[in-house]
């Protein structure tokens, strides 16, 4: 398995992203994502900057919908660690038990049609194509 | 390929779904998803009824995000028809250029980290249990 | 694109799968995965021999519900070219249109359950793990 | 982790889905699957109705085929619980373990046939266009 | 379709991640991978940098094997574009159709032993969790 | 769970299989997939076979990067089996954690990429076609 780099262990250039994430994110934890992938400085540079990017850059999508979007990524592949975390975030952003049924339930719904559309070969319609 | 079922032809049990679907999105087109899967009134029925639950009932989530959700697993899937109807009917709704470029960021970036998380074999933190 | 290689420009060891993919399926016809696997021999050579075992060797499960399978998985994956053969081999072999929307809607359920079981954090039931 | 909703403390309207599958599937046992996506009563009457139907409502696949066809999409998506909840559902309606490994042998070729078909870049023939 | 941004019409910002590609890959062609995302600049810039990154930085993998890796994900997810334009970049890098033979083997018995360890969910031996 | 066949009480067609694991990978050593797959022969057989082959047979491309692109598609797939052994198996062939984290950096890269492609509905360039 793994091993999770702490902060006391870390080199200047891992510490420097762990403080940009608990300034970013208003706390001070540091998840076993970042301390797993802190193994390789410039994965964890790169992945940092683009999920503060794509999630808290000024834009017109809300912090509690970029959190949905990122759950229906995960939820789709089924990666167990990343349900887990962003559903623990969209929670702590505000979302309610009935908004995540609602977001389940889109979810389940896509990948219903997304297969329908396979196995049935269907044709992309001349006005969807513009 | 499929044979897609026009209303001129279709069986009364397919016609109704068919009006449901202009009623229930206030114009007349038919799309050739919903003609293809029409050789199977069970599943028309049953796939309509899905989809307008999820993307129209009353609910907590906005019809654009649902939308923006829906292309989330869609693009994830890499599903030609759906992505090509679904971000059709989300600019229809309202999507500009921008929230696209933001939406496929954050598609793009989770679909990363959930390869990030598979593959250092990260633990699921406590705090994210609950 | 990929050259595809035809029988009169066949090496014997290519010409030798290519007989036994005629004499196993009893017709002529070569098409267009075999014809483009055949540029390396050795996964032509072991592709073969493991759709052949697994589609006709002796077993309990007979000839049609076998391409129902290799259809479920080719639509799940969204393989264009699998599920336009398989689909064809499927119909060659009695599937009707009627057991095709059947087999669509579990495949389509199927894809619905996995995401809800994926998104709810289900844990196993016990008396599944036996 | 979700809360498992145990009929004792459920609602009236899923209190009547849990008698629907309990009747539909002749014991008593209502498996975690339900009692998860019970939180969202839209999705588990939904959900219910789609698995209901596809699995149990006359047609031309019998019963072990429809799981054996369920099992082919959860062993390709990976999805765990629902490997574990079909496969004994499987057992429970015929499924011995010879046919297990032929079912396992043909989801296996099929997923290895599904990429040679991708990298190879393979056009559909024409005569699997019909 | 998304309006594919030349260099004549593109931004200062657009046109600085055109002439780093150009320079990076010594020749003055832009894909059209390029001039779709352009349509969203910190995607572009973004993207850029991590392509740059994993592929030229300095590192124990050669360019040629990088590619490779590059193809072993792009075939499992069916990603169309990604196949055709990596598959290009290998060769111009050196990889013989012998090599590619050799790569899609193993990325077609991954794809096969991923859903048999899946399917007869096998637990993970001790000395692999290290 | 699936029972674990031991050299002890297989049959001579799995002891075979076995001795040959042995002799090839130089160790004594039985994982569990094999011993999983070992219920059903013909598929321990033919699935140790293309194992075999693929990264083992004389070729282009030498074994520590067949392991890599064997990480690449599990990693993609999420196979946590496959990701564990094969982690295990490409670090006793010499991969370092650093050769390890640019691996990672190009499987997560691939992925996003793979991701924007579908979603922009990108044309693949004539130049790729060739």
């Amino acid at each position: 398995m793994t091993k999770l780099i702490e902060y006391e262990e870390a080199s200047d250039e891992v510490r420097s992203v762990y403080d940009d994430i608990r300034t970013t994110r208003q706390n001070d934890y540091i998840n076993n994502f970042w301390k797993a992938i802190a193994n390789h400085p410039p994965t964890l540079q790169r992945t940092w900057q683009a999920v503060k990017e794509v999630m808290t850059s000024p834009g017109e999508l809300d912090p509690l919908m970029r959190e949905l979007i990122y759950i229906a990524v995960s939820v789709t592949n089924g990666c167990e660690y990343c349900i887990a975390s962003h559903t623990t975030a969209a929670r702590a952003k505000g979302m309610s038990d009935t908004m995540f049924g609602e977001l389940m339930g889109i979810i389940a719904t896509a990948n219903t049609t997304n297969r329908l559309a396979n196995g049935y070969q269907i044709p992309v319609d001349e006005r969807f194509k513009t």
